[in-house]
């Protein structure tokens, strides 16, 4: 299989990761600016999602139309419908003219929910995985990562009216944490773990020397 | 893996297949007053689609938005996400009561449409279908089946406009029928081929002659 992440010329793709309430939308924003500001052109965007149909996706799959709840096999199936639309469309030309691509959410995302969460098999996600991005991988992984309870408080302050996955209770989210905090730690070339926790000064503190530091390695 | 058609008291499943114009409509109404003539519970259905939620993946498939071409793998995972939202939530359960589901295109519909017409590979194919289905599979399967250039006339005479995949051309069509064709010679148990070129009276002969042979086997 190709590595194309290996091709010269090539953009980076860093993924953002993390439970409802750990800030990402905040901090996405502060690393585009941290690579904007080293003259890379960045793409940012968002899973599921990114393109207008793969949006048009992620409506169908945060709609909580309860009087016919979604199979947990849809569910998972669009999820890697909208990523294929997503990386055909967006990520991969981007990557391609040598952009880099600053994703909120992906794959990690659904081993994380629909697996950790849902209690779908990890082959069945793989498989789709391997069928979807051909090789194709993230980077950089910046998993913002707090305590459950801290993270549902965040989200019940903001006071919007909760999508299907916010609506989720707290022993869904703790899933999710263990399986991104499995992951990072079996695969820590790729992640860096950010304690979210903090304030937001220290949060992006953490983000800024990360990032420095995975900057220089490359350049 | 459990084989889900041996269990007593489970009705059965029939699926129409054939390409664009060969009258899939017309045909499915005609098999569901055989049935339903034989005092059992009939379902009508179609695919994609099938459930609201189903049919709202449906209308995502057949949107020609031109400014952004749907991906061969995103369609491939959207037909499937369909398929497993219309499974749990309409196919199982009217089965498992004992109804008889009569189906306008099902999975022999996207090998034949995404691998023969699309050339996605048949592998990836089989794979979505073992996730979804878990050995679930049609009991009998009627194939309209007609010339290429016949069916293309009938779909211009009906003058509405064309959805994605009615634009397509006729070498796209020709692919789609040798697969029905070379899937019915391969699994002759399972699939009766009707040839959709007589007369509509024909054709409702021919399939009334195998449904009664059919029906004289089951009970």
């Amino acid at each position: 299989m190709l590595d194309e992440s290996r091709s010269p010329g090539r953009g980076r793709f860093i993924t953002l990761e993390g439970g409802e309430g750990v800030g990402k939308s905040t901090n996405l924003g502060f690393v585009c600016e941290f690579l904007a500001r080293r003259g890379v052109e960045v793409v940012r965007t968002r899973e599921p999602g990114g393109t207008p149909r793969a949006e048009a996706i992620r409506r169908l799959l945060l709609d909580p139309a309860e009087e016919e709840p979604l199979s947990d096999d849809a569910e998972l199936l669009l999820i890697f419908a909208a990523r294929a639309q997503h990386l055909e469309r967006l990520v991969r030309p981007a990557l391609a003219r040598g952009a880099w691509v600053v994703c909120d959410r992906f794959t990690d995302a659904t081993f994380a929910y629909q697996g950790g969460g849902r209690g779908i098999d990890n082959d069945a996600i793989a498989t789709l995985e391997t069928l979807v991005q051909r090789g194709l991988q993230p980077d950089l992984t910046l998993l913002l990562d707090m305590p459950v309870e801290a993270a549902q408080r965040r989200v019940s302050e903001r006071g919007n009216e909760r999508d299907r996955f916010e609506q989720e209770r707290a022993d869904f989210f703790t899933a999710v944490r263990n399986v991104y905090l499995r992951r990072a730690s079996s695969q820590p070339e790729r992640f860096a773990i950010i304690d979210a926790a903090q304030s937001l000064e220290d949060v992006q503190q953490a983000i800024e020397a990360c990032l420095q530091d995975w900057w220089g390695g490359m350049t």
